[in-house]
């Protein structure tokens, strides 16, 4: 740790900048230190675009102001040698401009994407956001947040620019946004097995749909808590915001569905990472299961990161954990109307930091999968 | 273990007679080398009507004929100095008449329980089985098992006479029964959760009823296989069984229900013990959550092994497992008709040799927490 | 909670007065908030001295002053209907004088524990302490813990008269004495292991003896910090306090050993519970097996806590977690000279709660082993 | 699975003749059911030198004849669309020699390896076994194995040709190697740690050295077993082989040690994966901290996949899992002379199949690091 004293300080922006190379846009990750932000790093860093054009690291406000390394939090990532290659900057916007980011993730707490974000978007930086700040464009839906503009208007004007980064869904748009809301990750697993058979025009959604996910602990945040801590989260299961997730909103608007016809309980799961989901739903007219394979199988031709599982077959959170896919599979019943989907993915992969690198992909007119599989 | 073959056989028969003493009926566990039979077992040698008369422990069929030691098989129970103090005698009905026994467990397969239950009755000996064999009255229900019986008409008569042994719901029957079946684990998860409410008719049972229930692995049995892999268990989740788990009927039973109106999907959570179910059912009109608790309340006033929370309070795995208790939480939507409720208990002791203690004290006549507690 | 507020502080005090039956002393347990302390409370109301005579209990310094129920901070303890029968009083030293305690269990920080007792002892209440304050008889010893006394002379009077709670080496002088320093977790498990062997004079001491202990998360404290987040702590192992663990003192006097004659290496397991040791040691001259299990079986025949597994067959975890027992088991290298000695206990029992009430039953004269079994 | 059926077995292997291309050898794995053989599978799917060049997947003697697909036993590999890309044929040598294979790795039993190494050697064909078959060249020390050698002189002479597959002590003799036996996941784990300080010559033998070492459950095979059971191996720990274990010959043949001079216990971790070794040893003469970190630094300047802690930073199992590196880092007590050891490594990367391409790495000229970053 004593080189580190050692470094001029501007000396060290002045590597980071070197770093960037021609290939890939300048890219910098904000919130680095969390686990999704960690996700981020290790993704960039291995992805073939990023070769000799390493992002710049930025950690989170509050967090100790003197430069810090991201072999120290993120010992996996170091390699032989001098192990300490990366530096984590000041969580600083000055820093952004000077060092003319071209694409910034945010992975910070929402509060700080949604001031940030109009920043970036007046000085032509295009955003990833990793938040919940500007998924939602009902104000009902995004009320839960709390969030305060400094400028109401430009923000209003921006959140209905915002396009909810599911490529699934909104590939064409995608492309083509400054700003895109990286999707939540129980709002991820629950939409991609619902969004077909709604399109499709088969479900009952008067009914109600049953939405049963149970998620890794990475997903509760790096904040010790008494809720994190491995006496309360191990050897255990607990639902939790019942009633009142705020993915929640999520659902609704990229379902076309309105509250009471969507019913979502989150568990929390004694396993570091991976969310399972299952799904009960009722179809208007009795169906076979040949039907239903079809619709997922037109749905997701050319959609490389979702996997589908030939029924009766289902998929287990080990099948997708560490991997930036999704993964489906569903059962009939045998009155052909009781359908239960199983849906699985990581939630800091496909559910954060692989859908935000397939988002970029996408942004920079890449394959969808590059740096992914 | 050179010891043990120093004890004349005739003679461990002997002193395991003397053991048993006047305050306690004559006891026997059958079966007990397995996780349910391991965990009667030490029920009993801590209850207090069985100090000094510690029950005899019966293998299982196709185990190693030479007597071990429950000591051996399940080291926790072991005392200090001699560690041998419980022989294990195999598994045998000759030994079953010679020792008189009084009531027998039989924490054994299921076709073994079939074949064995007519002979005890015939003895006059009462009988707590733990298997799945006995526990439904309908002959459909029951084919999944594949029973076969000797004499077809003996066994359909004491099947009529067999008592489904959920004390909560059969307490003054249990009290006058020769043979009751206890329930299987996931059966009582969710039967606890669902009687009181479909009692008091506020369910709406046409629109269906979900019962998505996590069990941990012990609920898989002691038999080693690709499925209690530790490498497939742990930080793993799986749905198995999808429309077509045995503990189905008895849902249906107990609950005087239809088979499509109620869903069940077990999975398979990485932990040792312990079941959670998250139960989504409607109201048929809109009601308040004092009237819920009311009724959950009434129903189990004067049931000591129930625990309700009060809402919105939900309880977790921690919370019971290692206990007897199921405990029961709920939460209503804002609408006043969609009601979550949780239930939760220890699969090996409220599910399966706690419930079995628990009818064992109701049929001799003791507090029904006796021993429990 | 509402119903708490309508119960007069004096009538609570009362109340809890009146629970003190005649059979076992006025009792009470301080920190009860904690892992070991939640403990204590469960086997004292398990214990048969203590049916119809709870002890009282008390919180820790700085929590919330309002009186909180025990079943809400350790809800397994719970028992049906008005779950709330066991209110945890403030942390307030007058309490403690106006309940008129025999018997005071401090599971306390060490600062707390340093601080009430010589209070406790002037006014003639016999203290139990699960903290580090009162085990170390020397002055360099004791440094780690940076205690302060406001009467060093009184203080030192007191440390001179303290006694080390390990039953099995100490079993006389607990029984008369007035100030019990309960062992580390950690320094039970080594020194039950060691203590026969270095008292029969057969270890070669000035050759070292390595302990390497492995303990659940619980030894690490409730405290939520990013060592306890189950990110850190689940699917990983790491060492600690290596060279310098504050344990290592008890270590040293207990077996009469100097620094450098003994390396303590301890690490933090990825499950709840559990410390099991290996220990190396090296013999001044070749022995058989017989003679080692000789010296076991001679020092802890007289010992219920401390079952002996028969060489070459070694303890494990399971075996002892959730009993008070401490398991050793042994394997001697072929030459004879070489040891390795397995102990296993539950750190928060044999290694706390348990061992407390066990000196408990020799302070009041009970049976040692009562309430533990 | 039906569509297997549909394909022609001999269009099968002309599918997978034409997938090996020019820029890598024609590589096969045998026995990619396994855990190592899978993770090899992944790493070579995966390593740039193999992009449009899979290797040819080879089951496990045993194993049901009708060709499976590597998507069916390792989901996690499969990619979006028709799910099965790559069919394992069936455990047969003619296969070998038809499909004109290069280089062989045989993930196989070690009775196997011993058998077909032979075959393969004859047939030009080089070989990285990852068995203990031809890991150790004296006679007593394979005496473990119980290998049974059809023809014992050709056996014999390429034993003694066969390169102990550690590339950080034998780089040079791998490069030119027809035959590696890729080490112990154990072995590995320690003759890290250890061979540097006993080549600088610090290290007191004489004294002897102790090695504690822990793995997680991955290392006890595929197996379903009384051992792996998650009821026996989750929230547990034992030591096993303890002065008996298998890899204790590599450790002195590597090493230069004499049976006496180490000492090496393994335990069974409640994790999936990952080995940490804790080290103990004592100088000759005492030093100082800054000497051990250049021996460490100078032994492995060239070598990348090993990562050396500052001390007294010591590694952890979470840094190194799901990575090809050994991490490795010490503390040396206050009297310079006893040293502690702390080597973490992923047993089936760094541990099997990672080292096992490193080794390939060499034998091909490439990097030593290609693939596995």
């Amino acid at each position: 740790m004593a080189n580190s004293a050692t470094i001029n300080p501007k000396e060290r922006v002045h590597t980071a900048i070197k770093d960037i190379k021609a290939a890939a846009p300048h890219t910098a990750i904000a919130g680095v230190s969390g686990y999704a932000g960690g996700e981020l790093a290790s993704l960039l860093l291995h992805h073939p675009r990023f070769i000799g054009a390493a992002p710049t690291f930025i950690g989170r406000a509050g967090e100790a102001e003197a430069t810090t390394w991201l072999e120290d939090l993120h010992p996996q990532l170091a390699t032989a040698g001098n192990r300490r290659t990366h530096q984590i900057l000041p969580f600083n916007w000055e820093q952004i401009v000077d060092l003319k980011i071209e694409v910034l993730f945010l992975a910070t707490p929402h509060e700080q994407s949604r001031e940030w974000v109009p920043k970036a978007i007046e000085h032509g930086i295009k955003v990833i956001d990793l938040s919940g700040a500007w998924r939602l464009q009902h104000d009902a839906n995004r009320a839960v947040y709390r969030l305060k503009d400094t400028n109401p208007a430009h923000a209003a004007a921006l959140q209905a620019e915002a396009i909810y980064g599911c490529p699934e869904l909104h590939r064409d748009r995608i492309r083509q946004a400054r700003l895109v809301a990286n999707p939540g990750c129980y709002a991820t697993s629950n939409i991609l097995a619902l969004a077909p058979l709604l399109q499709a025009g088969l479900v009952d959604v008067e009914h109600g749909i049953v939405c049963d996910s149970k998620s890794g602990v990475s997903g509760a945040g790096k904040a010790a808590t008494a809720i994190t801590h491995f006496m309360h989260a191990a050897d255990n299961l607990s639902a939790y915001a019942v009633f009142g997730h705020r993915h929640t909103g999520e659902f609704l608007e990229q379902l076309h569905l309105e509250a009471g016809q969507i019913q979502f309980t989150p568990h929390l799961l004694p396993i570091p990472r991976g969310i399972l989901s299952t799904i009960y739903l009722r179809f208007k007219h009795s169906t076979d299961a040949a039907a239903v394979s079809t619709i997922f199988g037109d749905f997701y031709q050319d959609s490389p990161m979702v996997r589908l599982h030939p029924t009766p077959h289902l998929p287990e959170i080990q099948h997708a954990v560490r991997t930036s896919y999704c993964d489906l599979g569903f059962a009939l019943a045998p009155d052909g109307k009781r359908l239960l989907v199983v849906s699985v993915l990581d939630n800091l992969l496909k559910g954060a930091a692989g859908q935000a690198v397939q988002n970029l992909n996408l942004m920079c007119g890449w394959n969808e999968e590059e740096g992914l599989l």
